[in-house]
């Protein structure tokens, strides 16, 4: 996914339904029968297929979705049906012209009484690609992007399908027309379903950073090349020259080789999934789908205005690459909700350190909190403006850290406050949302920084200096972003954080030297850049 | 240029070439012949037409510009003639289709000697739309957005047009063929050239409001209208009651009633402008166009994302709205380099009022300063948290005021020691240009906060509610954006800036309830507004 989008982004986003979501659910949500019967021709395209979940009412709250699948003890057959029209399903990938059979999540009906939500294979066209009797197909309409997808609505008329067709991993009904499931709880199962699930989570941030890749080798090599304004009686300078440029484009080069790293910690991670491992990697993938689309979202938009008119010419490729990803912050999950999930897992995790801790645990997390009152909130650290200690691995973690356990801990006693004080846990939960979103990038800007150290260690010695850059403007920069923070928590002084800004500019200066070896490391194809950049239109 | 922004922005554009630009510059740039000659037939549009200043390698720095037009003794014309290819005329808005005369901005040459930029009506296309002999018209290509506007490049093949095609307002070619202008310097007189054309500066940021205000529209009634989650057992609740969701839209609710005042403001301003005014009317203007189309750009994609899959859409209009504003960073002047111009009119009066202090003002200025020190950096107001206080219009302006001339007077005290310590003024200025962009913003906010302060005074008083809420809300929001900064000055202390936060979330809260309402003042026709919003898509 991350190489075709190099090229063609609604190219990966069919491919990504295909394969990711279509064959996916198939391959996870499936048993034996359906691996024999459908894997195969999925796999070599014999079956274009999609992945029918959202419905018009229901987006982000998936659970509560009203397709009805019921079960005819007769024949064993299920009828699939939208109940509303509402409850159509909505955007469905490659349905409104190519799609023969979707996944579609629908609540199971045996005698009157609901199962919960799972999932069916329903054909929708036969070869000849004639919508099937029963079903109505609409087209989704023009989009902002990707109109290479051909997105549909869909309408079930009471459309019979086999029994062989309930993907039954974790849910079956048996002879007798009971339901049985080895997880009984209904929303315990449907999130193991959603769960599975995961991978599609891991292709969109890696297509993102693609489009990011791109754009900013787009806007690196033009602002190197485009000079405007210079000295009196001088040559005019590339526009790169000027500080106010490199501060706009070099941080979103760091981001990258943060985001990349990150983002193969990730997919390792997932490779070598353990059942214990599945939830954090859940919310890893849901957190960095979200910090990596907002990325790509913040870095294309800088890259279309520092190229100016040239960057607004469809020719010169930021209009796709930006319309084509404008998406991605909401499709496989809201952003904004995807990083409560995330937030709600920290917390987890830390009401679970607590309720696990003996006396002698809980009194060594206090020493720590103790420990770093005195090591790091003494007027000496607070006010240490010392380029080796700005520069340090060290500091950086200590401070990452220190901000995600913070807001972390702070959120659990304010949202026991809030509770105590009468409120619901529905309105509670409305109030921290704020809160809970600085929980999620406080954790991920932790993980990456994390891997971009470790990356930095087994580096190879030549590009050790060049990394160490980008590393320190990534780490330098998020604490600029958020030194209104540490100002509030004490953690760092005004004098320090003066300090941080005046690194951030010089770590711009140093990059931008080397900013178009950089991004040629990113080893984006020639054809797949912009006019602008690969005809010398700027040489006189 | 505001109404016609709610139905259709190319149309605006077309609009604003026709008589902001091509109408403009023969008005304010031509003499009584002129007028005489084109202004009715431009008024009518029976002269369509446009303004060729931009060059492919000359768009923010003009002044370098290429295209030159050589004076003829022998029978008086000028030749125009675009002496190297990327000398062309470049995004000439109506050209690439339809204009028949363009105003050219090129370099007047008499026997070999250069007298700087100058205007002059060129034909290009004759009545019945044939590109005249010596001129080559070449379509831009396809844009992100704006494809209803006819963008060409145009390059003059030593065109001769007669005498009186020299826009001579301000400069002359005499009958011995000698250059005559009431304004001796060059450089001079090509910004007093540029300061007649601010009236077209003012058009964008209300075209830009107008866009802003549309999107708005759309997101509010939507997220009133469209439920997801709510609490156990009860009904799905509308997202917009949401807290996390309110902090995203009602922001730029508030700013739009800021920058309407303030547009309104600089409006009336340059109805009554004197030569005296100019200098800070221009300011102003590239001021309030940089910092209201930034504001759309980022209140359109909030606009996006808060509408989910819906926003993105076309026919929910956010796609044409973001995908045509999108330029509107950049034409007409790119936002960077005009708030370097903002900043600099800003550094130019303080210098001025200092030049002009005697001792007695030099005394009552430091004394200021100094009562500024007791008044507002004591231990009371840094930690003063009462309501009243964080809601009182003089803490208000007195912060903006503070954040202004701080901002201000570093400037020239860093400037300086800068230049002191070796650097010429081109290398410190880059140094500057990040902190000359906040000066802008600062001078801007102080602005937009007074004006809404004065407006808030004479409003009925039926409105007098909502709209201070609206108010406490933009100043709010201001001092959050910006809390690091107050922090690392001492101006205030994190017990503060943590109440300024709650009350934006509180103020948030308290303008949701009146959204609806509040959009509806806009009174943006409903066949201007989107599908989800005007039909009941969301009502099961």
């Amino acid at each position: 996914m991350e190489t075709l989008s190099y090229h063609d982004l609604s190219l990966v986003i069919k491919f990504g339904v295909q394969f990711g979501l279509w064959g996916m659910s198939v391959m996870f949500l499936g048993t034996e029968k359906h691996f024999e019967k459908y894997l195969k021709d999925i796999g070599t395209l014999d079956i274009p297929g999609g992945f029918a979940m959202t419905e018009t009412h229901h987006g982000s709250n998936v659970k509560g979705l009203e397709t009805t699948a019921t079960y005819n003890h007769k024949d064993r057959s299920f009828t699939i049906n939208t109940p509303v029209p509402f409850a159509r399903k909505e955007y469905i990938g490659n349905t409104a012209l190519h799609g023969e059979m979707v996944t579609v999540f629908a609540k199971l009906i045996i005698d009157d009484k609901d199962y919960g939500v799972n999932a069916f294979i329903v054909p929708i066209r036969d070869r000849d690609k004639n919508v099937l009797p029963g079903v109505r197909i609409e087209d989704c309409g023009h989009k902002m992007g990707l109109n290479g997808v051909d997105n549909g609505v869909i309408y079930f008329d009471n459309v019979v399908i086999p029994y062989d067709n309930m993907l039954d991993r974790f849910a079956q009904v048996n002879e007798k027309g009971e339901f049985e499931t080895s997880i009984p709880s209904d929303n315990r199962r449907f999130f193991t379903m959603l769960g599975t699930l995961v991978g599609g989570r891991i292709g969109i941030p890696r297509s993102a950073l693609a489009a990011a890749k791109t754009g900013l080798t787009i806007a690196v090599k033009y602002g190197d090349n485009r000079r405007q304004f210079g000295p009196n009686g001088g040559m005019e300078v590339p526009v790169l020259n000027y500080r106010i440029h490199q501060q706009r484009l070099m941080p979103y080069l760091a981001n990258s080789f943060a985001i990349h790293f990150g983002l193969q910690y990730l997919t390792k991670r997932f490779m070598n999934r353990t059942e214990d491992d599945m939830q954090e990697i859940e919310a890893l993938a849901a957190g960095m789908k979200s910090y990596s689309t907002w990325n790509t979202r913040d870095a294309l938009q800088e890259c279309r205005e520092a190229c100016g008119g040239k960057g607004y010419l469809s020719e010169n490729r930021i209009d796709d690459l930006k319309n084509d990803t404008e998406i991605y912050t909401t499709f496989e999950g809201d952003n904004t909700v995807l990083m409560q999930l995330v937030a709600k897992n920290r917390l987890g995790e830390f009401r679970k350190q607590f309720s696990e801790m003996n006396i002698a645990t809980i009194f060594s997390y206090v020493l720590d909190q103790a420990k770093t009152a005195v090591t790091e909130k003494n007027p000496f650290a607070t006010r240490n403006t010392d380029d080796s200690h700005l520069k340090d691995p060290e500091f950086h973690l200590h401070a990452f850290q220190y901000r995600e356990k913070e807001l972390v801990s702070s959120a659990a006693r304010r949202f026991k406050r809030l509770v105590d004080d009468g409120l619901d846990t529905f309105d509670a939960a409305n109030i921290m949302h704020p809160h809970m979103l600085q929980i999620a990038f406080a954790y991920l800007d932790r993980v990456f920084l994390e891997q971009f150290q470790l990356q930095l260690k087994s580096a190879d010695e030549s590009l050790k200096e060049v990394l160490t850059r980008l590393y320190n403007l990534f780490a330098i920069n998020k604490l600029q972003e958020n030194k209104a923070w540490y100002l509030e928590q004490g953690y760092m002084e005004g004098v320090k954080t003066k300090a941080i800004r005046k690194l951030f500019s010089q770590l711009c200066w140093e990059i931008r030297r080397d900013a178009v070896p950089i991004v040629e490391s990113f080893n984006i194809p020639e054809n797949c850049l912009a006019p602008i950049v690969t005809t010398d239109s700027e040489q006189v």
